[in-house]
């Protein structure tokens, strides 16, 4: 989520976990770098780790540090010049070792009351530092000011969303608006609360497995996610008799 | 699940994981401490490092180190020395400094394919040792082994039961047998692995969120478990306007 | 030092460094904790952290962050608001749940160029914040900033002061004029750079440890240091002959 | 030292301490992974992590999990099985990406008190397994167990030693044998806690810097040392005015 993750975790911690993941799949992976967790010096050191981890690539937001969340009422959103964080995704690019590692700058001008030339503006600063994509974030329930933003944008360069708030809006749609990735950034996890919740009140309200075992992840699916099988291949080649 | 952990992270990574949990809860946490990672010294560091980070408690196993999952067929199963296993949880005792921190002693004899005889021996050695309570395992599909152990242990001391494989017998029935705690120790994680897969296809498939958004938590849910509203309160506290 | 050390590790990497120590010595530890790594929820967060691990204080300045060091001629050395930073301050206070533990609150006035009634007005607003101690620092070679300071304060609150650039001025010179405490900073740290660098350069020129196995800590020496004898008891005491 | 450090810290703490290490120089670190931290399984994560980091090489020592020190005297000194080892050693070589990465096998029967026939039987399978070179450890104040094991080594594979007990012996002597690679283990170490401890009783004693400050490192040696001079240049690049 992001949800004020910054105020929690540090970005050491972060890392740590996002190794764990790196070392468990093959796929991509994309963090979510907040704001590059202080200024172009932090964000090298930032960049170099997460390539050391494997991780694919980073999306760098243009709000000052510590944030608070986009779809947080109460606070305040200041957005950081545009110069410093455009210097920030250069410190990002200049730092990268990996050619295909990806940095992904998010723009918050509509999140902190601005309106699309604004956005437009900081979108091109940060393109031009050499971003590889934008990401343009919305907290509207319609998808006006994606639609708005990706006209004027005009397939310039490769355009990041974030559908959380106007989730009705077909994939389609953004297809035909000219957007290259949509994030649906929260739904696994949002899907593992509920359903932990869920099975957490059945196990309180029964006291028995009997109508959970069958609806959960077996314990064989439990080995095979953790390649057991590739471990008992090490064991028969390391372990002798 | 404890499925081959301790051959991924490592036991400090492992009281990172549960140094947020704890943070994040108030309800008490039991570690499955694995061996002890390592002998009676590492068990003491790790005890100290559970009760700084507010665990409320260790479960040790009287298998050798670096132990396989109790129901992995391939491996080994080598049981410690009852001797230095009791010492282990001596150790455990003497180091805790909050009395009612707890140290639970799990009998792998079971699982190691000896009999009643030798998992009473241990249980009346962990208990002699100080622990304080004895969780005996089984792997089989019925409670034949639980119920055995049960009568001749005849309620010396608290007994603890993970029945993962035995899911199908009542909570009462245990109950009756005089078990103190049952342990349904890896349903909740399996639960979010299934539902997280689930929820993955469906994005996959429809490349929609309107199947989704309504069946997973919502967003203020996830605000509500990151106390989003202490924050708020401290935010009007200590931020000035 | 200090020294851009925000640049480099996370603030929980620097928490981890501190707990190794608090294990090893019964001395009170003091953190050096830069401007608290954030906003009042970061400070929050490090004084949780700190009083887990044992830490008997933490002294916060009131730059902004991400700082530089306060000998840096470089960088600009931008202060907080006096606001904010006695909101931190007042964090930390509302949040240590042992009496002893100390906060201290680090005035950079006089590094960031501004005078005296600057430094004052300051002080006292973090004294009344519920700072346990002021830290007046100063970059000049002599001690009349000091010594102005002193004058002024009158001795209305403990004052802690850090003389590495005014090394000259006796210990005594400060103790009349009413300072409570001082920090030897860095000499502990620079001593150890260079004794591993001569020794170092020895070995490269010599390729021999004739002229060094009797200048340097003796193999008995750093047993010592680890607690070898507690180990060898707690051996007899947990380990099956 | 590696005295005990197995039962301080976990493995990756040490990576981690490596990780800071691995970032400030460019000198190829040889890491002492003691026996591997665990079995094969444990060695092999290990090596991908150490590669990760930048390490140039690791040594693995025959003994078992968890170990005691070589030196010391009260505990016993029990070595793997010949197989076991040379398993580890080979899963260490399989799993290395970098062809330059280094993995050195250290032979502690002498330390165990075992004789020269057990020590070449064990290098040799070590050899045969991949180890890139063979560490023959003595306790012995002079270098006869060396001496009479590198002269039916007979040059057949590199050698290397730690004469921390016969530190007496010259370095001409050993390049005479035909050892490779001769590593002062601890003296860097050792100076510096000497050092420290001298200039904490200086401070302690005179209260004042007079005689410390020309003694010690320079500020801006420090400075020098966390490479302030980039930082600036990059301040420069990335700072906007």
């Amino acid at each position: 989520m992001g949800v004020r993750d910054n105020n929690e975790a540090s970005w050491t911690q972060i890392v740590d976990i996002l190794e764990f993941m790196s070392d468990a799949t093959s796929i991509p992976i994309l963090m979510d770098g907040d704001t590059g967790y202080g200024n172009f010096n932090n964000v090298i050191r930032l960049i170099k780790k997460l390539e050391q981890r494997g991780i694919a690539g980073v999306c760098l937001e243009d709000k000052l540090f510590p944030k608070t969340n986009s779809f947080s009422n109460g606070s305040r959103q200041q957005l950081a010049s545009i110069d410093e964080f455009s210097n920030k995704i250069k410190a990002a690019k200049d730092t990268q070792k990996d050619e295909n590692f990806v940095v992904i700058a998010r723009v918050e001008s509509f999140i902190a009351g601005f309106g699309l030339a604004e956005a437009l503006e900081r979108a091109e600063a940060y393109r031009k530092a050499g971003a590889d994509a934008v990401l343009i974030h919305s907290k509207k329930s319609d998808s006006s000011e994606i639609d708005e933003f990706a006209k004027e944008w005009a397939n310039r360069h490769p355009l990041v969303i974030v559908p959380t708030k106007y989730y009705k809006v077909s994939t389609q749609w953004f297809r035909n608006k000219g957007i290259s990735l949509v994030i649906w950034a929260n739904h696994i996890l949002r899907s593992s609360i509920s359903s932990m919740q869920s099975t957490a009140n059945e196990l309180y309200k029964s006291e028995s497995l009997l109508n959970i075992e069958d609806n959960v992840a077996s314990i064989n699916e439990v080995f095979r996610l953790q390649r057991n099988e590739e471990l008992e291949s090490l064991e028969k080649l390391y372990l002798p008799d």
